[in-house]
């Protein structure tokens, strides 16, 4: 299966794809959408057309975006709810389902700790991924979301197949 | 000039357009968008679908939104945000610039006062274009946006048409 992770945001907005095949994991592509443009709909616009080549070269099978975190800034909050969108609705237009994750969730499938560092979010997506190469902070954040969406998918998996055994 | 406004909300999203011939306005059509789905995804991608269907049947050439009024209700501004997104993309997609008004500014255009009731703005939107038959709340609210915009943009051919003048 292959897993895209997004990390949203209205001025950068991060992705990472991951092959998964049960409990291995190879690393496929990862980059960083910047948004263009002088008003909020073009910036919009153009994060929509760079996410929407991602799908269409990389052809995802599944995908994941960071959950939000409200904070009491409302105009952040306003901005990464619009980036946000963008990066929901692209996954829902090629038909896939969306799992969100909530940012602690990430960390602690993917560092084992819910309050994890940056640094240690990162050093443990290339310890996962050999050879990876990371286009900065943000594509890093949505390696980090694909790689807690195949481990979720994949314990889903195992605990299907143990619940199928056990009632033969 | 064919102008549409769109008033965004991730439940119900209005929309309403007008004709505009120098001062002249003309009722054209006004509607509802109501998301359906289960996730929020699913709900964004129902809106998308559904406002895109307007934008191909009437062929707006320029758009209007509604600014968004933050408020200290976290989880409202960010779910207002994500549809809000989705009313400037699809505009954006077609590409039409996007004028944005602040809710106080619309009532002020259309009813004369910034603070005006829904009643009052609903009942100037149906005095300015004879026969209308309005859709619901939203849609009002979308009627008074696309005025807005018509008479803003009236009032701006005539200023530069003004300034020309002087200039000659």
């Amino acid at each position: 299966m292959r897993v895209i992770g997004i990390d949203p945001g209205l001025r950068h907005m991060g992705w990472g794809i991951v092959d998964t095949s049960g409990p291995k994991l190879r690393h496929v592509a990862n980059g960083v959408c910047t948004s263009t443009g002088q008003d909020l709909a073009s910036r919009l616009l153009s994060l929509h057309t760079q996410l929407l080549r991602v799908f269409q070269d990389f052809q995802p099978q599944s995908a994941a975006v960071e959950q939000t975190f409200v904070n009491s800034n409302g105009a952040a909050t306003l901005k990464l709810g619009q980036a946000r969108a963008i990066a929901l609705l692209v996954p829902a237009q090629q038909g896939l389902k969306v799992a969100e994750y909530a940012p602690n969730t990430v960390k602690k499938v993917v560092v084992g700790v819910g309050h994890a560092q940056k640094e240690q979010v990162q050093h443990m997506v290339k310890l996962q991924l050999a050879g990876v190469i990371i286009s900065g902070a943000d594509a890093a954040d949505a390696l980090a979301i694909a790689l807690c969406h195949a481990h979720h998918a994949e314990f889903q998996d195992r605990l299907e197949r143990a619940v199928a055994k056990a009632g033969e």
